[in-house]
């Protein structure tokens, strides 16, 4: 009777064990090889072989022995975040908005460019070519040493990176995005949908890092959800998972009118920015009946969709991100109580705690998958 | 450097070997070891190891030598259905259904009590009961034979079996099936809402069985939902998901309405089955206005419930099961056109091809799930 496994076994188990270290050292303590084994469950030699794989690869790092140690100290090793450069960018209707950040999500170029709602697709395009050239730039990094790069757009995506439609966006259905980006990086590109994006970066280094099931609602101009089920983000049959907005019954497509129609009549301030739409906000805030009036209205039908995804998925979690979600203090207890009123069990709402930079962040985690999807491929058979 | 996993590893591992010997062996022909050692990918040695355990548990059967084979004939074996018997049990409005099948859900007695639909508690576990117990003698089986029992219920169910809230059933909430069961039967006991199994069922046997993801709809006297997302039914945090019709706006509430009022003004038949709706069906599948009329009216109601499902999860394939479904000719085509209205991709629609057993198969499913998550515990480590 033999243990050992061969083939298709051993890649799978390889994957498992080099997914179980790497995960107990994406936390801030170093730990030694004695350590590692105990908290994966891992045989001692299956560790060591694991630790020297991902050292080779570059994952992970030796750290100076803890001082005061008796004897031969033992090494320890951390996740080395800095050894790859990822890149995100995130096209929107009003921006491009470029990350350039190490494994672990860490920051270091933001860039954002300006760009007109109504701009066609070359211009479009070029001014993300500029945002990405100012990106690497501003982080002191050639495009050749970006590992992955992922790229959030509006709009239903393909699997080989082609934007199939977009309404919000001119010109922008069947644009090959994944293309267009590989003439600036040359590594691996792959392109998602914004709001599933946002969802992602939210399980990553957001609100919901603890949820299993999570429904991302992106508020704002568009309202646009992304799901997290069993832990992974749910992308369905084509791809087209998360447009309950489509459907005029769930409320949306209607919801920011109400903002609109206050915003027409009261200020006459810009509409089609949701900065304009936060004055609607400003005054709900300093009690104007009208603003107040116009929020419950925009909130009552933004529940309706959003009751509609809590009563099929029963999530553990409502994230509400977006533009609008800068004013979500007055948004909360509105959206709690219709939830109430419409569901079985109302799930906690959290609203996200990034600025603008949640769909971006997304992208940048899409990245990282590439690379981690690589792991397994990557270690000696 | 070893290859050796051990502890956690390997029950892990060798959970994913005896699922795959299973699978393998859950088609038709027998198989040596030899073809499995080849279909799995396993070696020869960790072949022979999982089949001898598996033999022991009485889950694989050896099969006479193929005739005509030259030399000494290699051992075959088959998955051995007959090893065990599992129990299935459907408590409906009007009817408490059993079977007792094997543990491939073949059927070896399928007993069916009708109830009243205003029967209180006590009067319905009675029939369950009866049902249960006439079942097993039907089949020449002791309780205590039965390895695992699956309950499917209408309404709310918890993790631990118990009814959390029924609107349909009189006196149903709270009632805890699972101890109530065990009473009966005495092997493990799980229960579960009735859509969820139901949409398990079309994945086992039924018309969804090479589909990852699955809208299951129940459509009758009242209009339910179950999800399969990712090949594994969709739960939820509380388990409480595909609740969708619980919302007004989806339409579902209001969609029997339409059958219910032709019935009433035009034969007054009985309107409390699915029976007596059927007559509905009838007519309109002869050429009566009125009845098409409210046919239409029904789809185009159940239709948008269905299009924020399939907007949220982009499924591959949409199950219409339920009472109704006996009259699918005459709805499938008026809800193909209202998806194509609502959706922006049409998932492909199949009738379910169950009578009324699905709900039980899918409970005897359940049971055989039980017996499943014992054949890593039950392995020797």
């Amino acid at each position: 009777m033999s243990e050992e496994p061969v083939g298709g076994d051993l890649s799978r188990l390889r994957q498992l064990n080099a997914s179980a270290v790497l995960r107990e050292l994406r936390g801030d303590q170093p730990l030694t090889l004695t350590e590692l084994s105990k908290r994966t469950g891992l045989s001692r030699a299956s560790t060591e072989d694991v630790a020297r794989d991902l050292l080779g690869r570059g994952w992970l790092a030796e750290v100076a022995p803890a001082l005061g140690s008796v004897g031969r100290p033992a090494r320890r090793y951390r996740f080395n975040a800095g050894a790859g450069r990822l890149l995100g960018v995130d096209i929107g209707g009003h921006k491009v908005l470029a990350l350039v950040t190490d494994l672990d999500g860490e920051v270091l170029n933001q860039t954002r460019i300006a760009v007109d709602p109504e701009a066609g697709r070359r211009e479009r395009l070029a001014v993300m070519d500029r945002c990405v050239t100012k990106a690497l730039t501003g982080a002191g990094v050639e495009a050749g040493q970006i590992w992955s790069t992922g790229v959030a757009t509006t709009g239903l995506v393909d699997g080989s990176g082609k934007v199939m439609l977009s309404d919000s966006l001119p010109e922008w259905s069947g644009v090959d995005l994944a293309a267009h980006v590989r003439r600036l990086v040359p590594g691996p590109v792959r392109v998602e949908n914004d709001c599933k994006l946002a969802a992602l970066a939210e399980t990553w280094h957001g609100v919901a890092r603890y949820a299993k099931d999570v429904v991302f609602l992106l508020a704002g101009l568009r309202t646009g959800a992304g799901l997290i089920i069993d832990g992974k983000l749910h992308r369905g049959f084509a791809n087209w998972s998360g447009e309950i907005g489509a459907l005029p019954a769930a409320g949306w497509l209607r919801a920011p009118e109400h903002l609109t129609a206050w915003l027409e009549t009261t200020t006459r301030r810009d509409a089609s920015t949701s900065v304009g739409f936060e004055s609607v906000f400003i005054a709900a805030r300093a009690g104007d009946q009208g603003a107040l009036q116009a929020v419950r209205d925009y909130v009552r039908d933004l529940a309706v969709g959003t009751s509609a995804l809590v009563l099929t998925l029963d999530p553990q979690l409502v994230v509400i991100g977006g533009g609008f979600s800068r004013s979500a203090d007055v948004m909360v207890e509105p959206l709690r109580r219709e939830l109430d009123r419409w569901c079985l069990r109302t799930p906690e709402i959290r609203v996200s705690a990034f600025a603008d930079e949640g769909v971006a962040l997304g992208a940048v985690r899409l990245a990282l998958e590439e690379v981690e999807s690589t792991i397994t491929t990557g270690l000696r058979p």
